[in-house]
């Protein structure tokens, strides 16, 4: 385990999830934007509460561990590591009981950089940070799979459902497929280099609210032509592809609907591809909105693109131009 | 051109469409059974029909040939070959004018070894045969994805809808995927070693029957799931990830409904998985199922478990062991 009492900070990518076609399942992390956080352990003494947490950004979020997201999954996790170290059964994958501590207490600082609500993650870089730092401390005790399913819990505490769309690529880096939730399976796919533009217009979009209009039957010719292109985007991922990967980044299920909460959408995809953007659309379940280009100066043009549709509706918003994060959530002691 | 009136012979492979969970988009060409047929070409002269159909087995398939799947797929091909002809534009896609000739005539035997209504793609071998075969006739002036459009016609007899599920993998060879249809683009994927066991037990499933009993909507979860699994199943194949392909190998959409017209299927599915099938299913549209092995002694192992539960049904029935064929449509003068 961690020396007891020491600080290790964190980085939390932001994550752009459903990468247009594939709805539940595919997502990305990015270089930036991204959380900091900061976290130390000790072990737990009587009755005193096993996370402690300190905020320091001004969204004023929830310090009650029930209530923040990332304390519902740093629950989770020490439920079950402490299940563990008083099961002998499992004594194998863990440190030796001499060095284990039975009762362990987390304190995490939290800086969100990835504004609450923005679309691109924020509360799963909470999640997938905090547990990704307390298995650190105690050792990498946990597989990737395993700090999933905690952080989890952050999700279903934001949006109501269990969704590993933003997790696992925030834990995993790079492109994650989920191909199963329950049980849940991730697949790491290999991608190009790929430049990506966010832009996110400041209104607010409750994820919970973008999933509430989706319909819960869709035409299987329609699912037919999505399948297709999240195959297409899969193999035009693994080939290197970027023809491919444009020409499948179409959603003819969940954009149509969701769309319509997004202030200027159609216009703006339009002129980003114009401008040369192999294909974007939603991130997550909005209000930002992604593209993907091939080359820097692309992505530069799609940033231009973005700002001057935004600025002509007097929409206030924030843009970003990063790259794909493959190392996802990362510590330095 | 080929000399004309000089028979070639053709070897048109058969095809496993839909691969469990991607319906409508994936397929694959088997190397056992392949139907056999020969082609010459002559100049048309007047009136005279521009195909002509022989039929060397006993299946007394019509041999006129907008009645005959190789005969529509033939047609459309001989129509956009003489508008090419006629049209300078396009002259320097084809031969020089002064070798080509501007009506034209193929004669076509056909020997089918694939037995018509089996669910291995029998007439899209004929269809597919006959247009590579009549390309190569003609010097190979059209594309494979030229090749597929005019094969479809032959489909569109066949089951009254344009699918290229099983065209695609005849003139490809391999696993291959129809991103779309309208336009149409083929991918080929890219497949590890596999063993394809299959069993046609002798009922009729008719295609537009099988079709027709689908359900036009379908649950946006089951579509998510189902999604999953095709990503998976194309990472799986991609990476040669066995095991992957083995879980992803499951569909929730098609499969429960169509496999109440096949009997034993889940009995033989659960014994043919024992048997350590990676995974399997319907074969197109039925009767016949396939199942997918790591290893050739896996796969007649797979081979006894489907002759031991037909025979124990009393179905006459008729079994596979094979490969994947990589070739597609295969030609020798």
């Amino acid at each position: 385990m961690f020396p007891q009492n020491q600080w290790i900070k964190i980085k939390a990518p932001a994550t752009v999830a459903n990468m247009v076609c594939g709805f539940d399942i595919l997502g990305f992390a990015v270089n930036n934007p991204y959380d900091e956080m900061e976290m130390r352990w000790m072990p737990r003494v009587n009755n005193e509460p096993s996370i402690t947490i300190i905020n320091i950004d001004d969204y004023n979020l929830p310090t009650d561990p029930e209530k923040n997201v990332a304390g519902a999954a740093l629950l989770a996790l020490i439920e079950e590591y402490e299940e563990r170290i008083n099961n002998n059964n499992t004594a194998h994958s863990l440190e030796t009981k001499q060095q284990s501590v039975s009762a362990i207490k987390f304190e995490v600082k939290i800086n969100k950089l990835i504004k609450p609500g923005s679309g691109v993650g924020s509360s799963a870089a909470s999640s997938a940070g905090a547990v990704v730092g307390a298995n650190h401390l105690l050792g990498n005790i946990f597989s990737k799979d395993d700090l999933v399913r905690f952080a989890m819990n952050g999700e279903k505490l934001a949006s109501g459902v269990k969704h590993a769309d933003n997790i696992a690529p925030c834990i995993f880096g790079g492109v994650t497929l989920v191909r199963s939730i329950f049980p849940l399976e991730i697949i790491a796919l290999p991608s190009p280099q790929l430049y990506v533009t966010i832009v996110h217009p400041q209104i607010e979009v409750r994820t919970a609210d973008a999933r509430s209009i989706l319909r819960q039957q869709v035409l299987l010719k329609d699912a037919i032509k999505q399948w297709g292109n999240i195959a297409g985007l899969v193999a035009g991922l693994m080939k290197s592809d970027y023809e491919l990967i444009g020409r499948s980044l179409e959603d003819v299920i969940i954009e149509p609907v969701r769309s319509i909460l997004i202030p200027g959408f159609d216009a703006l995809k339009l002129a980003c591809k114009q401008a040369g953007a192999l294909g974007g659309g939603i991130s997550g379940s909005g209000p930002s909105i992604f593209m993907l280009s091939k080359t820097k100066e692309i992505a530069v043009a799609v940033e231009k693109e973005m700002k001057q549709l935004y600025d002509g509706m007097g929409l206030p918003h924030h843009t970003y131009v990063t790259t794909i994060n493959q190392a996802g959530v990362e510590i330095a002691a």
